[in-house]
């Protein structure tokens, strides 16, 4: 096969056999295809498309390019949730333990965070003594004896993704459908769960800025997850606005906290609850088993929230700190937690409603603070981020206090609490409230 | 600036600033772009293609990023003659002496062959002793003392055009009005003449498949010679079949020695009178000058077909041969050049009429003989080629010689006699005649 032919072919928009497709994915993870004509072949595939047949072929392919995860030994249906990214989403952190108290097994291998969205592996870590590097034997292990365990990723999942992502990323080739789906998706299918639950976030501070494309994005993802023999379902959830008041890894742990102490905020309360219903309902836990999806949603959600109420959600989180190195007691004493040296407040300008808060910005101002990576090898303050005091909707008077910063780099954290004030929008009239769960598709 | 946000303007059909551009250029010569970024870059300027400032501007930052040759020192207008490239295409070595005995200064630099089409340097080294590289003095003198001289492409012109169309031709981004353009242009640019004359082919052994593509080409490259300040004008002319009988490099020596005693083939023959009547008409000499266009080209001719007719182009070519180290003996007795072991006819395989002699196919046939390369770093048998003996409209019998493939390996000599045969369509009805020029853009 031809390189150059490849290239021109998905450039005139033809589509491209699956044996085509391996050669491109394979070559270039071999190193037989240099990068110029990987970013050549992206950005044909960027304008042209793939169709379904085509991305499934590429996911497979990415999916098979590396090693796959047995979790085999671990009994139960283990169900693997992913969010697509965006601000202040500490969800795994909540979800994992409501899932995993209500049976589900949760063997989850997260990322660290780049660029203005945040990682789990970095949340975890703000934990005195928590680590996610382990051997496969005693992840799954801990799934057994504790019911949930967070793994770092390892290099040997995907490296296509890897290296395809790499190269997205430099050559201008991310926003494609496609290209996100099956990046997406091969590491989640090589993962060894047997259910998964994607939560696509849309909204200024996700890639997908529209329901629309979200919703595509969602679709795509469960048709190609249950065509390789996962069940999989998608919710579209808002990312116009961060989730929740916390964006920083301390401030996150601390957030989660509060919310399976039944005291968090709102909006990432219900999303938990939402998701770990989901979650439930795919395991087949809590008497599901059999239900049609809606019952069967409503269900899962009611045995959530009857393990947050019960404190076993909370119980189950600080089993999990302490299986992996952690000190379980920070979740009854914040202070053992990482703290910042400085906190900066940011003052409201003008009275009025809070009409935007325009997520991306905050999650640059938090990765400005130190609190994210700019590239791979940089380190993470895990006690610098944002606490917003402030929601959409919110009234305001002037002087009141909007967010507060955190760092303990004086100049960085002052310039972060500039950008900070720049992601709210005041107004005079009163927003429409907006919706947090958009859709399910199942 | 960040390479990333320029690629993704361009991806996103944003026209892009000269700072941009330039930006582009510079660092992809430099080498602090790296080939992965420039490819994307390329791929999405084929997709959403450049705006005429754009392309203007790439054609400049190219034509700088290198040497420009300095002419000063010959006297009178220097034109120089550009052919996007086609097969058989012998033009340089007939209109160069036509011109110049019509008193305009021919001071020429060509390049060599790659894949099917033919490059004016091989063709000239297959006259025994004649050699291209030599130092400008020497050229510039060569000009002045016998009017006319042809030059190697020298590593100081254009480099960006150099690297740039490397990376282009194992990417899947040849085919662009504003790369080719600024291909072409940058460096006719940089050749240090005084007016340029483009020949842009058309047809199935061009690049331009279609007349129309052909004249945008045309206009553009017209409008942007123009704008940098020199007179440029354009003819689109057919190569839908090859140009002349002789493909090949010896072979197109004798077919471009026959025209040049008026006894070559109709359609070399009148394209060359044609070319060179530009030629004149744009060097204003043979008091041209000062006429308007159609005038001015007609007399242009005229002066042309009577340096044909006088035989001083002849004794102007023997004149140019021998400047440059060449035996001009070979105009008299063609067993000087290099002869080919094997011949090699093929027949008609039916009675009818040649409606069709695919260029390319030909162009192929003739580069697997041995008279092409694949690579640059590959030599070329200078003996080898292929003569027509038929050509479009042409009556023929079942049994009659279409053509006769020349080389000195019997193996690959008869493999591109089996190709030279696809090239021909015979059919019962006698074809419409094709025009061999189509438009000249002024």
């Amino acid at each position: 096969m031809n390189t150059v032919e490849v290239i021109t072919k998905k450039r005139n928009g033809i589509i491209l056999s699956d044996e085509e497709i391996r050669y491109m994915v394979n070559g270039y993870t071999d190193g037989s295809i240099p990068d110029y004509q990987m970013a050549a072949f992206l950005m044909a595939v960027y304008f042209q498309g793939m169709n379904k047949e085509e991305t499934i072929a590429l996911t497979d392919f990415m999916r098979r390019s590396g090693d796959t995860v047995d979790l085999s030994g671990i009994e139960g249906i283990k169900v693997d949730k992913h969010s697509t990214g965006g601000v202040g989403d500490k969800t795994t952190l909540i979800v994992g333990p409501l899932a995993s108290a209500c049976g589900v097994p949760v063997a989850k291998m997260s990322g660290r965070g780049l660029g203005f969205t945040g990682g789990t592996v970095d949340k975890l870590e703000s934990i005195p003594g928590f680590h996610t590097s382990m051997e496969e034997c005693d992840f799954i292990n801990q799934v057994n004896q504790r019911g949930i365990a967070v793994i770092g990723q390892t290099g040997h999942i995907a490296p296509a993704d890897k290296k395809i992502y790499a190269l997205r990323d430099v050559t201008g080739t991310v926003e494609n459908l496609s290209l996100i789906t099956s990046s997406i998706m091969s590491k989640k299918l090589a993962s060894g769960s047997d259910a998964i639950l994607l939560d696509v976030k849309c909204g200024s501070g996700a890639f997908m800025k529209t329901e629309e494309e979200a919703e595509k994005l969602g679709r795509l993802m469960v048709e190609i997850g249950n065509s390789s023999g996962k069940k999989t379902m998608a919710i579209i959830s808002d990312m116009e606005q961060p989730l929740g008041n916390a964006v920083g890894n301390a401030l996150e742990v601390m957030e989660a906290i509060d919310v399976l102490k039944g005291k968090g905020p709102e909006d990432i309360t219900e999303l938990s609850l939402q998701l770990a219903g989901m979650m439930v309902y795919l395991g087949g836990a809590a008497g599901t088993a059999g239900l049609d999806m809606e019952e069967g949603m409503a269900k899962g959600r009611e045995a959530a929230a009857k393990a947050l109420a019960s404190g076993d959600a909370l119980e189950r989180f600080k089993s999990f700190v302490s299986g992996q190195g952690g000190n379980p007691a920070i979740a009854d004493d914040y202070g053992l937690l990482p703290q910042a040296g400085i906190a900066i407040d940011v003052p409201a300008k003008a009275d009025g409603y809070i009409h935007g808060l325009d997520a991306m910005k905050i999650g640059l101002a938090s990765q400005h603070t130190g609190a994210g990576r700019e590239k791979k090898e940089d380190s993470v303050d895990l006690s610098a981020g944002i606490v917003l005091r402030r929601k959409c909707g919110d009234e305001v008077r002037r002087g009141d206090i909007l967010c507060t910063l955190y760092g303990n780099d004086l100049e960085k954290t002052e310039r972060a609490a500039g950008e900070a004030a720049e992601a709210f929008a005041i107004d005079q009239i009163r927003p429409e409230p907006r919706l947090l769960i958009k859709k399910i598709i199942g």
